[in-house]
């Protein structure tokens, strides 16, 4: 087997911590013994849990010494909630090490030229481009300093997301569906605008399908991995100027924590006495700084949002370029008429289109979801 | 290889027809000699041109003797331009003819009876979907007395086929534009509203690439098959109630011949003059009648129909159930505003949505080209 083929596998592994290490990256690990056996594998399942690399050379042993490491993410040099790894890649005698993608984090860099210092021979960037895509929102937290944002869209093949008369259940599919239970369990914070939260009365919760299928159902709290603490449920954003949420929303249900992002000079008193409330400076033409929103859920160690809509809420933040990844369900069906799926985004002219590149086509039932990514694609 | 296998390959030779036997059906042939192994393929290449079966015979000579013969639709039993296909068989000997699809058209069927007291073993329905896929335009013809209609678009992700100044080009890639020649090269008639004729004057005209590229290169003809006649280029249709096309507009250039269908009080001398023109019932609550369009259009041997839009006129198409295949590119981009893609098609309320199935998705350059049929499939 190559380099590539003992990467691609630490990317596997790492894909596996997808969702419950936020506000940490997810990380994959593959030691190799002197002879170039595959003496251990390891992936960091948790915050808080411990690191990918750990993993790996405990299941190693002592056949790491004089091996090779493949790490999708270069070894921390700090010391957090555990030891630096590069501390202990040297301890465990790695002669090698080949790393994915370098650590953009300035408090945790380091871990390459520690080993090198050492003796180590290292190398770095092999399939870096797949393993920052497992990576995405966090590398967007650590780059960006504000969390990834996927925006997530239904609608026919025409782009609409509703009939002439408003009616809109269910375009999709029950496979979409649960599929969005998916992006919702996999992110820190799902957030909609004050125009949906009105017209649907979303409860913005991550249930398994069975559960949504059933309105009284009790939503099942997600399996904790081995070990780990139970996941927090994502928290719920409501982006409402004017405190307009009724206080009878299923947002405001209790079944998971909720901020109201209202307008700085917003009458929030009874909402306030309800439910979290951050203040934010109101925007031209309309609605609260959402750049500004942004900010503060990363703040809070919110790694990723998913972006529930509506159109005019999507529109805004596409025109302010907070978008980083856009997650459509496409139903093979056909309006004519309705709301359309994006409201205002800026575009007066074609020459002003937001240009995206498709990342991946995958059915979910007899719809198709596409993911796409801005382009130019912002540096990994 | 089994039954399976040679019918696939006999769809697959059949398929090299396409867009040249009109009106006729594509048609693909292997034959097998007693022991087996192939002994001769064919394909009808063109209208006039040898049936397929008539050319696997020749290839296969007296091997074909005591074999079997795979065939992509029932074999003819009337004479025609060339004799009865039914009668090559047996007089080849074949002692086996195994068919996907039976031959719906009254004046050719029989011949599986005639071989079957024949003494020859006759096998229908293998692969039938499969081999009535690549005959859908002729089979709707045969079976609804009207052409097959392939509704092709062009959009954003968010359903937009144009920025809110009315610009539009281009939304789709160069590959996805190419892509659209191949259509238009399959098919007997390309039809656009007037609203698109005011609007951008297209040529609706095949070309390659390169000629588009260029706007004053000269449309090269498409290469005809061997030993065939030249391709006729598609009709170009016009619907136009009250005869408004421009007596300069491209689409009266004389590169192909031009109908323009206008209403039965229009006054349309001056179009007339210059061009063909049909008249049709005028219907509420507005336009002609489409029905009576495509009705035209049979009589005239033509057996599908590229519908180029705009959305008003496919919104019209699709409201009267006379869509069978649309073909989106699907631009990875968004607009948030400007016209939609497919306007009004009677549907007020979510339960009368138009379904359909996606059939295929294929990426045109940076595109997602998103073939679908509407559902319940018409019987094929
Ligand atoms: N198909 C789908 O995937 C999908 C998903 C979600 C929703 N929907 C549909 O979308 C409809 C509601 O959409 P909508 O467009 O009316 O409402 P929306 O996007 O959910 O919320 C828009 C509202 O958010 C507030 N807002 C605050 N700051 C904003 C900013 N910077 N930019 C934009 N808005 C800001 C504004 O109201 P204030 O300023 O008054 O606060 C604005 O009216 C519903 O019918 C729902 O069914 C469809
Ligand atoms: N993205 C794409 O794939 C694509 C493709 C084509 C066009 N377009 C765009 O679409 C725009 C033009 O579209 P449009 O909707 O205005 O015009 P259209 O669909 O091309 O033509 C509509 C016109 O056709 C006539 N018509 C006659 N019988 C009809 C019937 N039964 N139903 C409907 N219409 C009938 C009507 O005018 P009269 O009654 O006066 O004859 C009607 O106004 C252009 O901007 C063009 O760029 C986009």
């Amino acid at each position: 087997m190559t380099d590539q083929a003992h990467m691609r596998r630490a990317i596997d592994l790492a894909a596996h911590g997808r969702g419950a290490t936020s506000p940490n990256p997810v990380v994959g690990c593959v030691i190799l013994d002197a002879s170039g056996q595959v003496a251990g594998e390891g992936f960091h399942a948790y915050a808080g849990g411990p690191h990918a690399e750990v993993v790996a050379l405990r299941a190693a042993g002592e056949r790491a010494r004089g091996g090779t490491a493949y790490v999708t993410l270069e070894p921390c040099d700090h010391t957090g909630r555990t030891g630096p790894c590069a501390l202990a890649l040297l301890e465990a005698g790695v002669a090698r090490v080949v790393v994915a993608v370098s650590d953009p984090n300035p408090t945790a860099a380091g871990g390459a030229d520690r080993l090198r210092r050492h003796g180590v021979t290292v190398e770095t960037g092999l399939l870096a481009e797949e393993a920052g895509r497992g990576n995405a929102e966090w590398l967007t937290s650590v780059r960006l300093g504000r969390p990834h944002v996927t925006w997530k869209y239904a609608a026919t093949l025409d782009g609409r997301s509703a009939a002439a008369d408003g009616t809109s259940q269910w375009i999709t599919s029950p496979e979409s569906r649960a599929d969005v239970h998916r992006l919702r369990g996999e992110a820190g914070a799902i957030v909609a605008g004050i125009g949906t939260v009105l017209a649907d009365d979303p409860r913005l919760t991550v249930r398994r399908p069975a559960a949504e299928d059933s309105p009284a159902g009790v939503d099942p709290a997600l399996p904790p991995a081995d070990g780990a603490p139970a996941m927090r449920p994502p928290l719920r954003v409501v982006v409402d100027s004017d405190a307009r949420t009724p206080l009878t929303a299923r947002v405001l249900d209790g079944r998971a924590p909720t901020l109201v992002a209202v307008a700085a000079d917003a009458d929030a008193g009874a909402l306030a006495a309800r439910t979290e409330v951050v203040r934010l400076a109101r925007r031209r033409p309309y609605g609260i700084d959402l750049a500004g929103l942004l900010s503060e859920l990363h703040r809070r160690q919110i790694v990723s949002v998913l972006l529930e809509g509506g159109p005019a809420l999507a529109g805004s933040f596409l025109r302010e370029g907070l978008i980083d990844r856009v997650v459509g369900y496409l139903a093979p069906a056909l309006l004519g008429a309705g709301a359309a799926a994006l409201g205002p985004a800026g575009v007066a002219t074609i020459a002003e289109t937001h240009r995206l590149e498709f990342e991946d086509v995958t059915p979910t039932g007899p719809d198709l979801r596409l993911t796409a990514r801005p382009v130019p694609l912002k540096e990994m």
